[in-house]
């Protein structure tokens, strides 16, 4: 999945490390240039291309997806995730990716995934790059880290895991648990973006099993319900810190 | 080593694989244009691409090296040459690596390494990339090759795994989200037992960390405190299923 790819010779790149190592479904999220497909370095990922979906949030982009990885160069910065180192990561991948969908993250070539961004993924995977050139090209980043997933070709024998909620209803749950804090006030105007990273991030460490994203949903449901059936009766807009 | 390659765009971009591998030699056999040094797409390369040394021939380029391996992205017709797996042949570089310098082939864009550039191999290594599309990119291909070499190098600065919560912490989460779901009506009294069992267990499965316990049971205090202002209020008992 690219998001915020701003060269679409980039994203020809990756098409064509996606089409070597058998990895079909691209999606784009907010493609800079909308002539993505005509990507010129693409030899041989037109088919790939031609069927790649356009998403305009990320959101919408993860949402069938059980497990959302992020990529990132920096390997100290970003202490609100955990970060895997490629190999390792991929072996985890790699198991989830036999019961549900896996989305693999690129962000923009300039600056990455975004802290916005990256509250979507549950983990972050790091390529082992030189200290003193960390940074690399978008189309060679993509290449590496699917091969990695397909370098042994083997099949793990994993004990079955509990099957992981979607992207989508983890995103239900958060939405919801921010719903009561905000009748709540739990955070005020100027702290709401900083709150909704800080919730999204907290859901996502919850490993949500489907049927524990059901349960979550009837229990805010309900609160909802009540806190909303208080507001209505009180009239009044209450706030603590 | 880039033997023959024509666009001066793909040495650019083999530089900065390689620099970001930390393989710092590049030795360049024929280029198709002079004016490689200049590729636009090296961002961070250019000092490895300034030190590059331009050979005019093949046994030039290789002549102070113990090991040369070629690299094909055909896996059937080469019967003049071992051909190793990518995995297997990079675990038989790093072993010579640590006493005499190994040189590893590219060939031209199109056609790959001639018969006679072959000749100069002790083996080969193939990338395992699908049947149906085997042919990568060179930078792409220059990029995983040279990551094999190094993907176990690194220790990531793993950030320090987050402390659990105590029994103590999980069992205060546990006692105020059954109080907010008592308020809001979520289980019957003939229920109860059975849903504090439920609600006991899913807490659990979430894994908290002291930090996020810390979290929850600052949220789920703000939500208890509009429940009850709400109740209060309303002096009504609100139950739905």
């Amino acid at each position: 999945m690219l998001v915020g790819t701003r060269n679409p010779l980039n994203i020809g790149a990756a098409a064509r490390a996606m089409s070597n190592f058998g990895f079909l479904r691209l999606r784009v999220v907010n493609p800079y240039d909308v002539g993505f497909r005509e990507a010129r370095s693409a030899m041989g990922a037109a088919p790939l291309l031609g069927s790649a979906e356009v998403c305009s949030s990320l959101a919408e982009a993860v949402a069938d997806c059980s497990l959302v990885i992020g990529t990132t160069s920096i390997q100290h910065r970003e202490l609100l995730h955990p970060i895997r180192r490629l190999d390792e990561g991929a072996a985890l991948i790699r198991q989830q990716l036999t019961t549900a969908p896996v989305a693999l993250l690129f962000g923009s070539e300039k600056f990455g995934l975004s802290n916005e961004e990256l509250s979507h993924c549950h983990w972050l995977i790091n390529i082992p790059t030189r200290d003193e050139h960390v940074s690399m090209n978008l189309g060679q980043a993509v290449a590496v880290a699917l091969y990695e997933l397909v370098r042994e070709n083997k099949t793990i024998d994993a004990p079955e895991l509990p099957e992981l909620a979607t992207a989508g209803d983890v995103e239900r749950v958060t939405v919801s648990l921010l719903e009561a804090l905000n009748i709540s006030g739990y955070s005020t105007p100027a702290t709401m973006a900083a709150t909704e990273e800080k919730i999204r991030r907290l859901v996502h460490r919850m490993n949500l099993t489907t049927r524990d994203a059901e349960l979550w949903l009837g229990i805010l449901r309900q609160i909802l319900w009540k806190l909303r059936s208080g507001q209505n009766e009180s009239g009044r807009d209450a706030r603590t810190d």
